[in-house]
């Protein structure tokens, strides 16, 4: 029995390192250079080719190298094998820490200020502080829902929105299309951290935008397909979203010629919200290749039919 | 008994409004238009002319309309007058705002992506996580003791140094001299919010970079004077200090030949980190009012020998 290391992201090295530091006795191998495509059982996948399972015929999981499966093709994943995803502490702590420097940089001004001190101009500007300030997370799932917490820990007045109502300490809970609206009638920023699916594609759009007050701002740490660019351009040019923070793109890196580079009110970051730890998140995997020997229930396993 | 505003920020017409809101029977007069100089007793000050309370030869209490009260040349007031500052809980929940932007702002490389964007590349750099952190804040007063404290609980390593030795959640307290080279060795950030006194003017000099690592960060958000400004340039130019974030100068508006205009390492924010609130502060003014009439102890009374 071997696990495979099928990763588009070039840190194959690192996860063979941490999963022989666990499991010495196991044999990793980093596709495409496969010894015996039939030992592999468990596949460590990062943005695949879109066959990438047919090449291991007794193949009974796939593991996904981050928190999102929307990149392994999930439609096409055969019902025997079982599909997990990583649940990393580090991970959501991450997120928080982004979203968080994200809304600071907003509330307090600091683009403003970096562009009248290229000026050598003096002009202090009225800022938000926290408590005045209103945060709509859309996706309230294992990141979201942490985001959400720690952000209403802080003082901030925090709604969020969801598949399914949820209990989070000091977060408004909304669902539904109706609830959408209400969500974001009042508030200051949007926050997407939904997983991709087909339900959620596009969701940042004319429509979600024209129902916030105007001059909110959207940051998007989701996927880039959440995201209908062109509306969003609109909606800048009409002042209806003041700024986005964009970490995540249809074409990463995003392309030379995209109008993102050149409209000043869109703060590009180049996919680096939060990145899986290895060293931390490896134990899941060590875990779940144990329990898939063993026949037990699998760590953060995902429903292929709701994509999460 | 009158109450007189002497006041260089423009501010008088919303004080006076504020104070006659909760005493509408007294006379709140606004320098240099004073009807009666005789008359008053309280003078409501920010940064007067340095012969201000010679004005009024019946002044009793000389109340400051922020935090600091090294604007009002407390070395020469009389000791029969008793001076006042104000601790305002939204001046001190805005300076930790402030210092959390520039903190997180610099761990996640925030000045880099903008000037990468400019130039249309795609650059993820190795950002740092609050856990991986050490903060060291020097001046442990009723502001930077409620800094340290909110920083330290969202998850920082936080040394406090001051005068006195401190018991607050979650910080190491330093004191001395000796101290401050223990609180600083191993620091990432330094964040002063120190008095300015006689014994803290220049304390942010060569000497003190020196005892840090290569690369910490230095944010001041407390008087202009407690920086030596050629000192960080050379640390700056060394590399001994990676960046500043300067939210106060010798002089404001900053000087339009200061070398700090044109020094890509020097964040500027134009004295914003917190302003005083005036409807929130005026319960602290108009009960200090109250307390010198019926002659019962003062409010945030501050020694004049120590300077806070």
């Amino acid at each position: 029995m071997s696990i495979a290391l099928v990763l588009s992201s070039g840190r194959a090295e690192e996860w063979k390192f941490e999963i022989n530091k666990h499991l010495p006795e196991i044999n990793v191998e980093i596709y495409p250079e496969i010894e015996n495509n039939e030992e592999i059982e468990l596949a460590l996948c990062w943005k695949p080719e879109a066959d990438y399972y047919t090449h291991f015929p007794n193949l009974k999981v796939i593991q996904s190298g981050g928190a999102g499966i929307d990149h392994l093709f999930p439609e096409s994943i055969p019902s025997h094998i079982q599909t997990c995803r990583i649940v990393d502490p580090m991970l959501k702590s991450d997120m928080f820490e982004h979203v968080l420097t994200c809304l600071m940089h907003s509330m307090k001004n600091f683009s403003a200020y970096a562009i009248e001190k290229a000026k050598q101009h003096w002009q202090p500007l009225v800022y938000k502080s926290i408590g005045q300030t209103c945060v709509t997370i859309l996706g309230l799932g294992e990141i979201g829902g942490y985001v959400a917490e720690r952000l209403a820990q802080l003082g901030f007045k925090v709604n969020g929105w969801s598949n399914s109502a949820k209990n989070l300490k000091g977060v408004n809970s909304f669902t539904g299309i109706a609830g959408l609206g209400l969500a974001v009638e009042k508030t200051d920023f949007i926050v997407n951290v939904l997983p991709l699916t087909d339900a959620t594609r596009g969701i940042l759009n004319h429509d979600l935008f024209s129902l916030c007050p105007k001059g909110t701002v959207l940051l998007n740490v989701g996927r880039g397909e959440h995201l209908v660019d062109e509306d969003l351009l609109e909606a800048i040019a009409e002042k209806q979203i003041a700024n986005a923070y964009l970490d995540v793109f249809h074409q990463e890196p995003l392309a030379q010629d995209h109008p993102f580079w050149n409209c000043s009110s869109v703060f590009i970051t180049p996919h680096v919200a939060s990145r899986t730890n290895i060293s931390s998140s490896v134990l899941q995997v060590v875990d779940n290749y144990r329990r898939m020997t063993e026949g037990r229930p699998l760590l953060n396993e995902v429903s292929l039919e709701k994509g999460y």
